[in-house]
């Protein structure tokens, strides 16, 4: 079974880790799709950036090996395909993050009716981690080591000064 | 009874046609309130061509000659007055969607008392369909021909090339 | 447009008045429907002093005169049809409300796509009142005055004597 | 990849075979399991009826010699390992279904680490649709014919005689 | 600051004890208040064993020596005046426990002005954790040695001899 | 006990006044947190503005004497050590807010185990009530009286001009 787990990982989190290490355990292959551009919010890190924290971040997982990292752009209807894809992996915080994925995983099921997805609990202590919120304690100068892997805490440092 | 189904419109999509639908089945009259801009977000459509729009999409509607299409703009309060309406109309496709509502709903309330909202829930294979998703969708280039009516779509299409 | 509310109302509290009341600024007809009984739990009040409750507590309310109390049994999909019903009102004090609400109403829409249920926001001085609550207050002697139509807070006192 | 789909099934519905369907088409093996009682409430068939139904309604599904029906009784956590199972698999009809459904999911993990729940969103079209619902709606002479297969229809029947 | 913490513990959980250790942090004194008895479910120890339950399982917590257990019948409304508290705690696992718990205080605030509660979100790690769960897990045979205080699980094993 | 109350407060409205007042019936001390800025939304009124506001609306507030208003920037977790705060203060308006605001907090306690967060459920005459739907209805002339205090109603009428 091929797991796509996609985001825009601007910057990965500890949480998003753990996504991706308990797909693995179940999943023969994970392709991680990091979305070449979001067209809401202005990010911190760049696609290429991005890619080379999350690869930096998961060289040490186990399974790490059936794992692939891919940039994509477009529809995540048509990514799947490509991929040759039978599930998408998300996590969830809150019944209202599955609300809110719901209506966008429903949207892709009707342009790709093979389109499968599923759905994972955050862990307990991650429900409260996102990149957003990660960011907005880095700036105001908060301690995120607990929060991220230790390369995205640099990479972070780095983009302030 | 006089019912008003207020809303951006931009664009229309086969949800917003269902609402209004079985509305016309339970309404003497039916007043679709089109605002003359929304101060939050930049549309895709100016309130003309949204006008327009629903014009086209909803002229084969049974019981479309009991219907009306007006532009407003300003406090709803308001227009409920200047309708004689009896009863605003909103459609909901999830728990959350009717929590937002809710507040406008009662600060309605406690601006014109006589303001009634009843809410109608979304026919479930329109859950996911906002006018926001297609526009998402339709900008990767998606297929949105079962989101939208047939006017939408080639509109839609003019307005990227 | 003829309105149904059904219930069981055991007992009617002042919050399912104020739907009625307000049904009924909208609506040229409302059908109160009292459930002959319920298979789920014990009712306090027979069905017969149900609708008596109902039937004085409803005296005084405008437009009386356009309602009616009727008992039911069986399926609300076939009393609809038998009233010549247009909507089901049904009050909702939360999104949890809303959602069990929401499957009973998805269930009567299949078996009769006639069916339109509407939703009407309960006042907020009322998010908490539900017969259940009033019969627990009562119970230990509490003050439900504010809670319930006077005929209804003596018909307690009488049933615990 | 070896799922597992625990429940009590009485009856099995439309939905239920849906969720079953789709766990097919990506996993290797799903074992449906048939829990031997329901402590809290009482059941309409017995857990050999209930099992013999699955099977029956089951029969034409494709990928079905992929697929074992199994009674259980006792915790999920002790038969996920005598399964040899990866993941449990759970359909949602709702964020306050999931909430519940997430309070024994993170029990079962306390109790047995290596499991790992997966949450399929039900089909829009099924939403409504719940055992307890299909009994509640035949209990009334209601038409259940589009909820669940022909063979629970004629079970139900029989055993209302 | 006296603070009132209602429940019916039957038995107290470690989830129970992380809110009372809590509580003691801002509040002078924390009056545990075990209700007589639950109408509606059947409970596993007498209204004398929880207490002996409680008094054994906060015996070592930080400032105990603030704390008072205390059983109580009737209506919280009544109990809360007679303590001469100043306000009620909650702990919250989830939104849909938020909704519950909200009807309970708007009623008890409508029957006694002077009742505030306040909300305690419960501890990540027990989210999931609740007597009905605990008392389930046992029921089968599980273990429920991280979910309880020692005593909790002799007494429980005891029970089931 | 000291509570800190924190927000934005653009502008303050009634909603807050009455958290202000709950609070200061069981609070030793109450510390109203005015945020230096906002990040995400551009404000109505500039920090000193709004402090001025609160000054004036809470200047009538039983137990004012007790209160201390004081700007802040940067972290939470920081501005609740330098006010030797034992608990902040929230007041939820619905389950949604909820959960909104759980993210924080527990970012928060993950930053400072110190911290405690205490949520009060809204009045339920003031669960609709924002600052931005306060600046909403007041840009259309809509009638805000019965939503902020009057020094606020003359501010932003004065702002408008």
């Amino acid at each position: 079974m091929t797991a796509i787990y996609p985001g825009s990982f601007d910057p990965v989190t500890n949480g998003h880790i753990d996504i991706i290490r308990r797909a693995l355990c179940f999943a023969d292959h994970v392709v991680v799709g990091v979305v070449s551009q979001n067209v809401y919010k202005k990010g911190m890190f760049t696609q290429e950036e991005r890619v080379g924290l999350l690869r930096e971040a998961l060289s040490g997982v186990d399974g790490s090996e059936r794992m692939e990292i891919r940039e994509f752009s477009g529809l995540l209807a048509e990514f799947f395909d490509e991929c040759g894809a039978d599930v998408v992996v998300r996590g969830i915080r809150s019944p209202i993050e599955y609300e809110y994925d719901l209506a966008q995983t429903l949207a892709n099921r009707q342009m790709n009716p093979r389109l499968e997805t599923i759905f994972l609990p955050a862990n307990p202590a991650h429900v409260f981690l996102s990149s957003s919120i990660v960011k907005e304690i880095a700036a105001f100068g908060g301690d995120i080591g607990a929060m991220v892997p230790d390369c995205v805490q640099s990479a972070m440092r780095n983009k302030r000064q």
